[in-house]
């Protein structure tokens, strides 16, 4: 197999855990959240500036890159890593939850999805086999198998058919997956919040005995609480050996409490996302820079960062290049909000290294807490 | 007087000189093409990626940052090169241009120009005392008299009357500016494309004695016979231990041709604009990146060409960029074009050193004449 996870250390007082990922092109250490770089490139960033926020591994998008320029194209270029110049680990996604959520007239049959294009409404159609041919054309260090993820909130019978037809694509994408020195394959538990679905779930996944195990069909809207609870219930009967992805949580309250369950890895495009539209998370809570009140406001963005942005500008300039529709104020909050989450996982693996992690949840929290706009 | 112009050689085939200009942040290098910054930030490049480029100096724009984000929060801030980060030489426009090709409703009086904001149809008066005001207020190294830039083709007497207020006003700019020891202050030759009203502006100009003396009213839709014209009758009436400057020239033949005839600085949107339009300049000529014959090329932009993106990405990449709407996409663009402009003059500095100026224009005409899209 060619991802490997190695246990560092157990948390003594919560279920998180440190550790360490070894990919074909590096290692990682988690927990730890990975930016999205969903068509080829981190929004706005080259990757050298990924880089040096401390990212180890960056997201990219299967979807995406199928539709444009398309992964023959990529495969041409020498493959996803060279084609953007990270050569650092990459994870694709599957294509599925994009199918499901961007594909118009999506049809779902036993052997896979047809939908249309939302860029230009051309007809496609994703298998299993369809979804491992575009990743291993990719040439990503992890893939992820083809899946369902149901919309919040669905009925039992609806999210157990979709749960097994997930599983036996699972099957499929695992058949058709020659190169395992190559790249990984991640299983995906599904089984919305139902606690026999989700046991039924990652049963059958680890009987097919996957490079690693995503938890999806979470952070689609439900209370934190039911995430809490799936995640109380899921994550202790996967793989102590195997690392465990968490799809699509991006905030640190959700990464608190994700990692405090025995998380190791996360990502979500809403650091970079809402960074684009003005507003950057600090330690102090989250600010909407755009706002009058930062007009003379010469200090930084977040008295406790480290980042180039904090390093060197005032909000006052940050405000006056959004309000002029200038780029450099997207690149600076990107850079920003990354850093900010980077530097609180590096901070969440210190506090699991010092077996103080409620400790640290608290004191972040406390400063946190305040000053929300 | 603080700006200062040392004459290190001149070509013995042609009227260019290699030069150094001193500013209070720094030297430059002379002949020299000055990226613009119109509103406090080269678009889409941090002051890093601009010095890494091999810029010596930008440019940055009086009427923008006098409505936005104001004159007065940037003083406050600290000046213009505290709050943008950029810590090298700055020369800042007078507003003159702008108030006549952007501002509404424009009413020229003596006293100087009432006007609408292009952005909030707002009511606005610049006398040459206030541009000189603002300018103060930004602490911009060279500073420029407020004139009036009129469009082509002008008839004999409006060029006239424009000229002789452009002159009056170069005047009152000199007498309200008083720290010369912080910023020099260049005076604009006006007089459109009449040969008598050029050598009286330059007369007029000169018995004032300026830190610099820019050239006005070119490259404003005039043949480029036209241009190479007037500057051949009037960059020798300018004195030999003063700078001069080319306002608005940015495309390397005019920058050649301006350079032949003893031009030391010039600057342009064009090549950061059509970057952003998806086009590249290179030792080859323009390539059109968006078109569809590149979606398989993985050449680098610019065979010849040592910029951060001719290293790293192919045109491939970089249509794809454009293709989906990346930020990445400007980015790679804008640091490639600069760094065509700022490298051939580079060249054109060492041609100058080694007498073979007019040899190195053919050898580049040789290869940019041939494959524009």
């Amino acid at each position: 197999m060619t991802i490997k996870y190695e246990l560092i250390k157990k948390s003594t007082e919560t279920n998180a855990r440190l550790g360490k990922i070894t990919t074909p092109h590096g290692e990682i250490d988690t927990p730890i959240f990975m930016p999205v770089g969903t068509r080829a490139t981190v929004k706005t960033m080259t990757p050298e500036e990924v880089k040096d926020l401390g990212a180890q591994i960056i997201l990219s998008n299967t979807y995406h890159l199928y539709l444009k320029p398309g992964h023959e194209l990529i495969e041409e270029a020498g493959g996803l890593h060279r084609f953007m110049n990270w050569n650092g680990p990459i994870l694709t996604d599957s294509g599925g939850f994009q199918v499901f959520s961007l594909g118009d007239l999506r049809k779902i049959r036993e052997e896979g999805v047809e939908f249309r294009s939302h860029i230009d409404g051309s007809k496609h159609f994703i298998s299993p086999e369809k979804a491992i041919e575009i990743q291993n054309a990719l040439g990503s260090d992890i893939m992820m198998c083809f899946d369902e993820c149901v919309s919040y909130p669905a009925d039992y019978e609806y999210t157990k058919q979709s749960m097994e037809r997930t599983t036996r694509w699972a099957q499929r994408c695992k058949d058709h997956h020659k190169d395992w020195d190559k790249q990984g394959l991640f299983g995906i538990v599904q089984g919305g919040m139902y606690r026999d679905l989700r046991e039924q779930s990652v049963q059958d996944l680890l009987a097919m005995d996957f490079s690693g195990y995503a938890i999806g069909g979470l952070s689609v809207g439900e209370p934190m609480e039911t995430m809490c609870e799936v995640l109380d219930y899921t994550t202790p009967l996967l793989p102590e050996d195997k690392p465990r992805y968490l799809m699509g949580v991006g905030t640190p309250d959700y990464l608190f409490e994700a990692v405090i369950r025995g998380v190791d890895m996360a990502d979500c495009v809403l650091p970079t996302r809402i960074a684009r539209n003005g507003t950057a998370m600090t330690t102090q809570g989250k600010i909407v820079i755009r706002n009058a009140k930062y007009s003379k406001d010469f200090s930084k963005l977040d008295p406790d960062c480290d980042c180039y942005t904090c390093k060197n500008y005032s909000r006052a300039y940050i405000r006056h290049l959004f309000n002029v529709d200038e780029i450099l104020a997207l690149r600076l909050t990107t850079i920003h909000n990354l850093r900010f989450l980077i530097r609180t996982m590096e901070n969440i693996r210190e506090a699991i290294k010092n077996d103080n992690l409620l400790e640290y949840k608290d004191e972040f929290y406390k400063n946190y807490g305040y000053s929300e706009d």
